[in-house]
C-alpha cells in the first residue's frame, strides 16, 4: 500500500462514462500506479439531479449538484470532466486549472473548439491537462503520440473514429438497406442518439480528429479549418457500385503533411477491400500513423462505451498521480517552424462519381469533355440504366488522381449539363 | 530552444541499430522533447572495431573500443545498449546502472534472462531501465502496457512478434515451399541469419514475451517456465491441410491468465483465416491485449529495422530527457498477491494432428479409442491416400477442446501404436 498522501479526485458528469470512472475509484484502480505514487481518493461528483438514479453506488456526501462544491474544494487535486459539449465545461475546466488543479478530460468538443485558450492556461499555471479519452475511447493514442513516437515526424494519421457512422455503414453495406432505415435501428439499439447530428454529419469526427492534429502535428486546428463532409447524403446505390468495383465505404478522418502544411479533412472515402482499414467493421475504431522513423503503425479498438473510456481516464489520473510530467504539448514547443493548415483545394487523389443521367445520344461525350478539359483523367466508366421509363441510367466514373478543385469545378460544370439529372454521389478514394 | 543543461548519452554498439540512433542523435532529434526537457547529445559510442566502416559519420573522439570511456564518463547521463546478447551486455549494463546513469537497452535476451537483478538494481540505485524497443521494434506497446493501460487488469496478450519466422511461414503458406528452401531464401535477403536457431527455434519469441509477461503481468516469466516450439519442424502438407482446413499457420507468442495464474507459451499455431492475426503477414508483428476494461486493442506495425527499433529507442531517451518518471514497474509493486506462472498441462484448446498411418483396416479405430478413453472428441477426420506405393496415409485429425495433458499423453500412445508410421504434426488452434 502507498504511503503516498492522497489526491483528491473530483468529477464533473455521472453518466455512463462518469460512472464507469466512479466505480473503477471506488474499486480501487486509484491505487494502481504502485509505490511512491499518490493513492486517488472520489471526493465529489457533480450531478445535475440528486434523485435520479445512479448506476454506481457513492458513499454519502460524494454526490452534489453544486459545481463549486468540486471545483473549488481544496482536498481535489484532479478534475475529471466527463460531462460533454463545449459549455459549461470550458467555464468549469477553466476555473478548475485557474485553482491549480490537473484536469483530465474525455471532451473533444471542448478541446477542438477552445483547446488553444485551455492548453495555455493549463501551462502557464503549471497543470496537467490530460485528455487520452478524447479520442478512441480506450485505443491508446494521445499517449503513443505524445511521448513513445515523439522522435518522430508524423507524416500522417488516418482514422476511422466515430462508431455511430462506422456501423451504420457497416450496416447499410452488408444489407443494402438505406441511410434513414438503419439510423432508426441504430437510434433504437443505442448506437445513434435521437439527434444524430454530431455523428452523421461528422462533427464528432472532427472534433476527435482536431484533438489528434494538435497532439500528432503541433498545430491548433479549428473546426472551420477542417474539411468536412457527412454521411447523411450517401444511397444505398453508392454500396452496389463500391462493391462491384471493390471498395468499401467509411468515414474517413485523415491529417497529412501536404503542400509544405498539414491537410485536415473528414469525408465519406471508398477504401479498396485488400486494405485492412476496409475491415474495421461496425463499433471498432483504428487509427493509422506513420511516422518518419516508425513507418505505418495502427492502433484499433473499441471505440467508445464506459469501461474503454473509464480505461483511459483512469490511465492519465494514474500518470497524474505517479507524478509524470507530461505537462506540455512537446510538439507544439518545438524549435521547428509551426505548420500551416492548407486547404482541401490542393487536395489529389481518385475520385467516384456518380451521376444520374439523361439516356440521350452524346451524354458520355459531354461529360468526358468538362473532365478531359479540366485535367482530370477517366479510370473507368460503368453505365447501368436504371430508369427505363424515365429514360435514366447511372453514369459510374473513376478517375485517376487528380486535383480537388479541379473536380468541384468539373461538378459545378457537370451539374449545368442539360443530360445530367443529377450529381448523386462525389466520392474520394482513399489507400489505393 | 532548451535552456535545460545537455544530457550526455554513450551508446554501446554501433551496428545497424546503433547506427540510427546515433543518426538521430546527430540529426537533433534529442532536442525534440520540447521546452524545458533536456537536450540530448551522443557523448561516446562503443564499437569493436575502430576501422571498419561505419553506417554514419560521427564526431571525432565519439567512437571507442574502451568500454570504460562510455559507461565510467562522468559527462555521460543515460546509456543505451543495442549490442544485443546476454554478455558482456549484462555485465555493461549492471556497471552503468551502479554509476548512477539511467540505461535504455533493446535486448531482449538481456531483459529475459537477467531482467530481474537489473530491474531491482536500477530500482535500488533510483535509475530508469526502459525498454520499448526490446518488443516490437518501434511498435508502442511497453508504453501503453506501463502507463496508459495501468488502470486495466490484462487478461491475455497473444503476438506475432518474430518477424523471421513469420516471413517463412507466409513464404511457405503462398508458395507451398519447404521450410529449408524458404529459408534458404530469407538468409539470401537477410531476413534470417546464418545460424536461424534464435529465430525458427522460438527463443526470440520467447524472450520478448518474457518482456511482455513482465510488463502486463507483473510476474518474472524465466525462460524455462515458457512452453516454447519453433518452426523447424513444419512439413509443406500441413500448410496445404491448413488452407483446406480455413487456417493460417502463425508463430504464436501468448501469455493469458489461466487457472488462477498465467500460462506463457510460443508455438506454431493454427489461426482461423477470418481472424485479423491470419492476415498479418511478412515482417508485420502484432500485438493483441485484452484488458479488464478496455476490452480487445490491437497493435501493429514492423516489427524490426534500424529506424523503427531507434524510433523506440530515442522515444525512451526523450522521456528520460522529460523527467518523465516510469522509475519502478508499476504492476509489479502493486499490492495484489504475485501471479503465478502455470504449466502448459493444464492449457485447453483445440488441436489438429497429422498422423502418417499404415493403410491397414481398424487404424482410425485404434485412434479413436486411445482418443475417446482420454477425453478427447474428434470434430473432423481428413483421410488422404499420399503415399500408395508404401500403402501410407495422411489421417489429418481436428478436435473440440481439449487439455494439453491429455493430449501429450495420446500422441505417445498413439506413437506406439503399430499402425501410425509417425506424429508428423501436433498443431494448436487459437483464436476459433
Amino acid at each position: 500500500m502507498s504511503t503516498a498522501r492522497p489526491l483528491g479526485v473530483g468529477l464533473l458528469g455521472l453518466g455512463v462514462v462518469g460512472s464507469a470512472v466512479a466505480e473503477a475509484l471506488v474499486a480501487g484502480r486509484g491505487q494502481l500506479a504502485g509505490e511512491g505514487a499518490r493513492p486517488l481518493v472520489l471526493k465529489r461528483a457533480l450531478v445535475r439531479d440528486l434523485i435520479r438514479p445512479r448506476l454506481v453506488t457513492l458513499p454519502d456526501g460524494v454526490v452534489t449538484t453544486d459545481p463549486a462544491a468540486v471545483i473549488d474544494d481544496p482536498q481535489i487535486g484532479v478534475i475529471v470532466e466527463v460531462m460533454g459539449g463545449e459549455q459549461p465545461a470550458f467555464d468549469y475546466l477553466s476555473r478548475a486549472i485557474d485553482g491549480g488543479k490537473h484536469v483530465v478530460t474525455a471532451n473533444k468538443e471542448v478541446l477542438c473548439k477552445k483547446g488553444d485558450a485551455l492548453f495555455a492556461h493549463a501551462a502557464k499555471r503549471g497543470v496537467r491537462l490530460l485528455h487520452e479519452a478524447s479520442v478512441g475511447g480506450g485505443i491508446p493514442i494521445i499517449g503513443p503520440l505524445s511521448s513513445d513516437l515523439l522522435a518522430n515526424q508524423i507524416n500522417s494519421i488516418r482514422a476511422i473514429i466515430n462508431g455511430t457512422t462506422n456501423y451504420i455503414l457497416t450496416k447499410m453495406a452488408n444489407e443494402r438497406a438505406s441511410f434513414d432505415q438503419v439510423l432508426k435501428e441504430a437510434q433504437a439499439l443505442g448506437y445513434a442518439e435521437a439527434d444524430p447530428t454530431a455523428d452523421v454529419d461528422g462533427w464528432d469526427a472532427a472534433y476527435k480528429l482536431s484533438v489528434l492534429t494538435r497532439v500528432a502535428f503541433g498545430v491548433s486546428a479549428p473546426l472551420d479549418a477542417i474539411h468536412r463532409e457527412g454521411i447523411r447524403g450517401l444511397e444505398t446505390q453508392e454500396f452496389r457500385y463500391a462493391a462491384t468495383l471493390g471498395y468499401t465505404i467509411k468515414l474517413l478522418a485523415a491529417a497529412r503533411r501536404e503542400q509544405g502544411g498539414v491537410l485536415v479533412r473528414v469525408h465519406p472515402a471508398l477504401i479498396p477491400n485488400s486494405v485492412p482499414m476496409a475491415k474495421v467493421d461496425g463499433v471498432l475504431n483504428v487509427v493509422e500513423v506513420e511516422g518518419d522513423l516508425v513507418g505505418p503503425l495502427w492502433f484499433q479498438g473499441r471505440g467508445a462505451g464506459p469501461k474503454p473510456t473509464a480505461s483511459a481516464v483512469m490511465g492519465d489520473l494514474l500518470r497524474i498521480a505517479r507524478g509524470a510530467e507530461i505537462r506540455k504539448n512537446a510538439r507544439a514547443s518545438r524549435p521547428a517552424p509551426a505548420l500551416q493548415l492548407v486547404s482541401m483545394d490542393a487536395h489529389e487523389c481518385k475520385y467516384y462519381f456518380r451521376l444520374v443521367c439523361k439516356d440521350r445520344p452524346g451524354v458520355l461525350a459531354q461529360i468526358a469533355g468538362i473532365l478531359g478539359r479540366l485535367q482530370i483523367s477517366i479510370a473507368s466508366v460503368i453505365q447501368m440504366d436504371t430508369n427505363p421509363d424515365r429514360r435514366e441510367a447511372d453514369l459510374v466514373i473513376m478517375t485517376h488522381p487528380s486535383v480537388e478543385k479541379s473536380v468541384q469545378q468539373a461538378v459545378r460544370e457537370i451539374r449545368d449539363l442539360g443530360v445530367v439529372a443529377r450529381v448523386a454521389a462525389v466520392l474520394r478514394v482513399e489507400g489505393y
